[in-house]
């Protein structure tokens, strides 16, 4: 059994190449829901959502979020009855918070939420969220403090970052299965994820840390930084406000408590002394993901180093 | 101010015809909210919605129901998903639905969601629900008692009605503004619908059926029977398990409290001196609407009733 520890985009996508490259009920994918935000009334979990879909041959891999071939028709109509509507929300994955909203208000919660989901979409590998209780990933800025959505998509993070937060996790528990999936690991694998805002509100659940700290078994990480930017997204201006350089090794740094390995790109080997001087043995690849070859090719190098 | 009491599509046929004949703003029209139902979490209210449509000019008048041109794909999405999706909700259609169920969870009431949704629309009649509070038709079968939208949508009325009763009833108070409107009415108008389904939740709101009887104003209605059969749906079938003939007789005891006058088929004449004797002034008329002509033809002889 693998568990992979990840964010959206980038995640999916290597995500995407190692359930076609083993057996994806072997899967178990921890998400991070530290972005999770009411829309119009409606849960949304952009992470777990993009992982869902990716997984059931749904996602949109051109945009990076939402439905393949989705319609705005509601969304169109929710702004015309005076709603803010600067998320995007396509009319089939309206039917996905929809759904995920009316069972949270029955009392299910959202690992079990999680679980119907993706089993009425024939996904074979297990999604979990990293907790059950509403972690909220705050973005502090120089005008005042966003939300993880408002930072990112509203303000297509551009505000200066001051630092970064998650109320709610000190109270929070892990969500069913998360520690003992960790626990039973054969290998681990993070990906190519924000390591703040992706990868650092799974981190900061109680008992997660220390689970990946504890285990036996191989831990891989992908590079979400080329150089000194992201890959995608705003992961490096992320990182220097959490106090981390941003570049690999700062990556390294992040993880190097239960880290083994850290796949980084080849025009970043110039850092592999200092990588390894945190205790992480660096493996210089191609890890840009541009076609689907690249994520075939990518998960199958993940999956022979977590398998030496 | 006119007043309109009203269900949904046989008035909302009425309602279009006199928006067209008089100045829009002077009409106010007490919806029913019997027929209000929960689905996928989301807050409808399908008369009024239908009476918001049509005035808003979206209303789909070839099905009777939702807005004109929408599209299902949120619905398609939600039957994947596992939910039982009897009862049709188009894509903008849905965006009505998630602002009432955003701003009723908000602590806003169902008039002043009523009243932002129609302005929102453009619409300049003012439309307010009969209560605020929750009244739920229930209708009792020899199988078990349904809500009025399992009866109606999912049985497609087949089942035989033993009686029909509106729990909350009781309890519940008129919305704000309907005594007044009642009461400071030039005229009142009760549409052509469902004399138990549709008008009989209105008057079961403690205070509306005497501020009815009291007002010094015309009250005018349109039978929604032809014959022994309604122009449109089942209202011969529940005026029957109501105690009440399936005729324009039957509809003329409904209102004989306070109707001055019914406006009734040319095919009904025989009935003439059976209403009379009711208290209620017969006027036989075309009551078919049709066309677009028809509406406002029959829309301009209810005002020039109620003018007289």
């Amino acid at each position: 059994m693998l568990v992979v520890l990840t964010g959206g985009t980038g995640g999916a996508k290597l995500i995407e190449g190692l359930a076609a490259e083993i057996d994806p009920s072997e899967l178990t994918i921890i998400c991070n829901t530290g972005d999770d935000a009411i829309f119009h009334g409606l849960y949304v979990s952009p992470d777990i959502d993009t992982i869902t879909y990716t997984l059931a041959g749904l996602s949109d891999s051109e945009k990076g979020w939402g439905i393949r071939g989705d319609t705005f028709t509601a969304l169109e109509q929710l702004r015309r009855l005076g709603n803010d509507t600067w998320f995007n929300l396509g009319d089939k994955d309206l039917a996905t918070h929809i759904t995920r909203t009316k069972l949270l208000n029955e009392g299910l919660k959202l690992s079990a939420v999680t679980e119907h989901l993706r089993r009425q979409l024939r996904v074979r590998s297990r999604i979990l969220p990293m907790s059950d209780q509403r972690i909220e990933t705050r973005v502090k800025t120089p005008e005042g403090e966003l939300s993880f959505q408002e930072f990112f998509v509203k303000q297509r993070w551009a505000p200066e970052v001051i630092s970064v937060r998650f109320p709610g996790a000190e109270q929070a528990q892990p969500a069913p299965g998360v520690l003992d999936a960790i626990g039973n690991a054969q290998a681990i694998i993070v990906c190519p994820s924000n390591p703040i805002t992706s990868i650092g509100p799974i981190l900061a659940v109680p008992g997660i840390r220390a689970a990946l700290e504890q285990t036996g078994a191989p831990v891989v990480g992908v590079s979400p930084m080329i150089g000194a930017t992201a890959i995608s997204g705003p992961a490096h201006k992320l990182m220097v406000a959490a106090g981390f350089d941003a570049s690999v090794v700062g990556v390294a740094k992040c993880y190097r408590e239960f880290l083994d390995t850290l796949l980084i790109a080849g025009e970043d080997c110039a850092s592999a002394a200092r990588i390894e001087a945190l205790g992480v043995a660096p493996v210089a690849s191609d890890i840009r993901m541009a076609t689907q070859a690249d994520k075939l090719r990518l998960a199958g190098e993940v999956l022979a180093l977590v398998k030496k």
